[in-house]
């Protein structure tokens, strides 16, 4: 049986729309999930897809407010939700958005992502699950690893999102094992520890070796039989030890926190220990609903 | 009007076949070229393919010649050409493999491709425009840049192909050009300079920063509206210029030629020039002509 939501949050990313119910006591009342992504949607669209999703969490007659972070804030999304620049508080209910909608039984905001001027930087999502983790921990200063899609390096302090830096690692090891002439040799989904780790520290290395070293796992696989698990922890350990390479000033001799699903984070998590540091792992999913929780937590303080 | 080929020559890559009818006098007569890559075939698909590409070229009641480089002799290939290893000439006739015809018309050769074993490499269609450049100029000693899906560096003396390197450069620059998140920003064929070569001195300064550096492509697009042909030829730069870092040994101080299709061959010899490097250039086609012709010069001395 379906229950009405006091309020609901949302995650919508590019290729997946996640929502919660929530209760008047911050409890998880119900979760759905759909593949409704944003980059599957007209403007128009959106709308329909979320109501999809949680009619039934709704009550004729009443507003039930929602909250929502991602990919939905961007240009191709619902509605814009600005970016706001850092340094700054990760979450700004002055910047939350308004979206369009037709159904009065809905009130939708949208939180704003950040941008860094200089280096040009941009992310969306990043900043709520940042929030989540900083209502946890108010007082943690030091670095959070977000690794994704787009891995996002942040330095925080006094409660701010001083600056932070993006690398397309997910994307170019998806690129890679999906759609590159590698995707013969790194098929499964087994993991080498060993070979991982090793690939790591060549990389740590020599990153500029990167374009020789992907090719080699396809030369080994033809001439000596490379097994696709080794073939495909040597392909993860040789991107992440280019981008730990260059994400040094962020960990080394930093307080650091992993953010992201239980697979990428350890890897990262493995991986930072290898060099020295201590990085702590958190759940990515659970500080994205921390920090949809925070925002609205915000939102009510501003309404007293 | 068709005429009949003394022999022919045939070019059978993974997205490609060309194939050029050769006069006794070793000049070309004809050239034709069809989609039939090795990629779109079954091994019984060649045959047919190439018919249905040189029929007007051949005779009745008469062998006509065929020598073939290139992914045909793959595993997956027409036949597989076992590659021969590395250090050795780029031609071994004895190494030439017969394909399976139906047709009496034909008698098909294919030429093996050369691997090394430590470090692992392959190529195959490479060793055939190596042995065109090198019958151009038999005495060259020093490196062959040969650009391309898959970027060769070849070690050359005394006639051998001594070692060489993969870097898997073009196929990265394909996928994110195409397939990421980049693909809305580096839109379109223009081409900008400057950037290419600011892109690659960074590159070559701090080739671990490849992974950000291509998400700030991303970022300037968003925020301060970069435009295309500059991210264009600043995904390229920051790619060559890792290249490069990495394949300095093979460069510096060293007699280099660049051996590919114009405008990616020309890029290389601008980065490479940079470096205070002053490479030959040469067109890559012609080459794969000339060591087809090479190849069947020294069957024709086998044959005497």
């Amino acid at each position: 049986m379906d229950q009405a939501a006091n309020w609901i949050a949302v995650d919508w990313g590019t290729t997946h729309l996640r929502a919660w119910a929530m209760g008047a006591d911050g409890r998880v009342l119900a979760a759905a999930a759909s593949d409704a992504g944003m980059a599957t949607l007209t403007r128009e669209g959106f709308e329909p897809a979320l109501i999809a999703l949680v009619a039934g969490w709704l009550v004729a007659g009443r507003v039930t407010p929602v909250l929502a972070c991602g990919m939905v804030g961007s240009r191709q999304g619902w509605v814009e939700a600005p970016y706001r620049a850092v340094p700054c508080t990760p979450l700004e209910p002055g910047g939350f958005v308004a979206a369009p909608c037709a159904d009065p039984r809905l009130a939708v905001r949208v939180i704003p992502g950040l941008k860094q001027l200089a280096p040009a930087d941009v992310m969306r999502g990043e900043e709520t699950q940042i929030a989540g983790f900083l209502s946890q921990d108010p007082a943690f200063d030091g670095v959070l690893c977000l690794p994704g899609t787009h891995n996002k390096w942040v330095r925080i302090s006094a409660g701010e999102v001083v600056s932070f830096q993006t690398f397309m690692t997910g994307e170019l090891f998806a690129l890679l094992a999906d759609h590159s002439v590698l995707r013969h040799s790194v098929g499964g989904e087994g993991w080498d520890e060993q070979a991982f780790g090793l690939a790591l520290d060549d990389a740590l290395s020599r990153p500029d070796r990167i374009a020789a070293r992907l090719f080699t796992l396809r030369a080994e696989a033809l001439l000596s039989g490379l097994a696709p698990e080794a073939a495909r922890s040597r392909l993860s350990g040789s991107l992440i030890g280019v981008e730990l390479a260059a994400a040094r000033p962020y960990w080394l001799g930093q307080q650091v926190a992993v953010i992201g699903a239980a697979g990428i984070a350890g890897a990262y998590a493995t991986a930072l220990t290898r060099q020295g540091a201590a990085p702590q792992v958190v759940e990515g999913d659970a500080m994205t609903l921390a920090g949809l929780a925070a925002a609205r937590g915000l939102m009510s303080e501003g309404m007293q």
